[in-house]
């Protein structure tokens, strides 16, 4: 239901041959070959394409909020959605810099549906049930927000596809994904999220160990019922979508790589096709990078989330891909090698 | 002769105001705010302007490689030029990926002079002399080859300038600059450069061993005049010319950042305006960068030079600049602020 086609290996060595065969010390592009690889290997070809990328960003509401783990209010969703719509979020903004274009996803805004012309309405509820006492969303939810996400994962233009989030409270669901799908312990990431310090940051991390306390081990689709956020779901059905029309995925930070736990539980292949491109500042960022034994690609101590890290990666990939089809070769320059 | 107008500090408590109220966390964009208030204060303003870069590529050669301390032959640096040229290098990619535009600079290649219409010439000589034996260059050579840098530096386009370099053997001379300009023993900055190894390495370690043991305590002129490149002094004046001018000045890799402490040297104001890109994977680069205590923007495991680094980082430029104007307040938004 959820399965995403495997790469193949198969020209891997070609690859590499090309790349070595491009005007420069062997290897000394680092990161950029890597990528490169990757690119290749995604699309099956040496003559990579890396046009254009978008960004999906999906919000939702999360019932958890009601046990104070945010420093600010459930409104603040609805209010960022309309920022985003009206082009004025950091996302937009870097998405402008670099190229890329945005769609805005309400997969389960608390409240009333917002009625605006370019929100694309895939609502799994109104905002999640309060995962401290039960399951944040019933089994009919997350197969429609997987769904929703698929499909417009899929339907996204250009060759990288980038998700971000916007959903109060979300940083909590994202430690127990986490938590429950690694062998993280709790406290190992759980984090300040949009800021909370002190006694409030003391709450949520109790209020978490004990949600986690309510369930023992879960599978992918388990965690994304019991613990989840209808943006979660968005985004690991759009990852899933988004690789199986052979697009390379740009994860974003904490709660994004949440969502490509979940995600890869469900289509052990999308591994393949996912790029990490940034270490978050959220504390357990770095855990989950590690447990995925994934290095991402930049480190600038953001925690924003929304898809700013993603959208700040995309212009390595164009470089990457460029690198490949365009760098000269040492015969075709007419450059010596090494002696 | 050499100085940069001092960076005021004037604005800074407003500009830090103006970014505390965009829609976002405090603080939650980390590296990207740092950069923004480093732009608007460069610029002296709180509506910077980030549009455009040019990267200028300094090529010389270098007399300490008859001691067999490059993997590449001599006759590289011109066909790398050549190629720079036609627009086949790894710099020239990534400036096209990134709108970046390229200037090529004969700052001392040996031989007989290149003939190309796009080729800058500003030779300072037909490459340097082996500094094992004796300086590298002349005085009047070094301040010709600053001087022509300070005027390419001023007139390049655009708010941002990166300087890039083409000069097989010029890690060796930019690891006894790195070890005269700061406390770090030589074995500490000597790296791989292009790639020797084994036995070559010890040799290229031994051989800048004996080169730096011929001097004593050396200031910035005299440093660049015993071991310096006639493409290091470019750079070094194109970083001077440039914040002349009020750009901001994009640091590459191990040989920039070796061109950026000559500079310095000369021109202490330069600090504020510069932008340390990337962290190569010279073993030495990491140990200067601790030295002058700047934390660069991107780690990616590239070795190359050119330039590359600096182009890659180019995106981060705009961006900060653009979240600095166009993202929305918390006002102009209506988004609620953290409770």
């Amino acid at each position: 239901m959820f399965a995403v086609p495997a790469v193949s290996g198969e020209i891997d060595a070609e690859i590499q041959a090309r790349i070595d065969l491009k005007t420069k010390p062997l290897g000394s592009l680092g990161v950029i070959e890597i990528l490169a690889k990757q690119i290749c290997r995604v699309q099956g070809t040496l003559s990579p394409r890396m046009e254009s990328c978008g960004l999906a960003i999906f919000a939702g509401d999360h019932g958890i909020v009601a046990e104070g783990v945010s420093a600010f209010p459930q409104e603040v969703t609805p209010q960022m959605v309309l920022n985003f719509l009206a082009g004025g979020a950091a996302a937009n903004v870097f998405a402008r810099t670099n190229g890329v274009s945005v769609l805005v996803v309400d997969a389960g805004i608390a409240g009333e549906p917002l009625s605006h012309p370019d929100l694309i309405p895939r609502r799994a509820g109104a905002g999640t049930a309060n995962f401290l006492h039960g399951p944040a969303m019933r089994a009919d939810q997350a197969e429609h927000a997987l769904n929703a996400g698929i499909e417009i994962g899929a339907a996204m233009p250009g060759e990288a596809a980038a998700f971000g989030e916007m959903g109060i409270g979300n940083t909590s669901s994202a430690t127990l994904l986490a938590h429950k799908l690694t062998d993280l312990p709790v406290a190992d990431v759980t984090g300040r999220g949009t800021g909370v310090t002190g006694g409030v940051l003391d709450r949520k991390r109790a209020v978490l160990e004990r949600a986690a306390a309510r369930t023992g081990s879960l599978d992918a689709f388990g965690a994304l019922r019991e613990y989840g956020g209808f943006e979660v779901a968005g985004m690991a059905g759009g990852m899933i979508g988004a690789a199986r029309s052979g697009k390379v995925v740009l994860v974003d930070g904490f709660i994004a790589t949440a969502a490509a736990l979940v995600a890869l539980g469900l289509a052990p292949n999308l591994r393949d096709y996912l790029v990490f491109s940034h270490q978050s500042d959220e504390a357990g960022h770095r855990h989950v990078l590690a447990a995925l034994k994934v290095k991402p690609l930049l480190h600038l101590d953001m925690r924003l989330g929304e898809g700013t890290g993603a959208v700040l990666a995309w212009p390595l990939l164009k470089a990457a891909a460029a690198m490949v089809n365009d760098m000269a070769s040492f015969a075709s320059a007419g450059v010596s090698k090494a002696g």
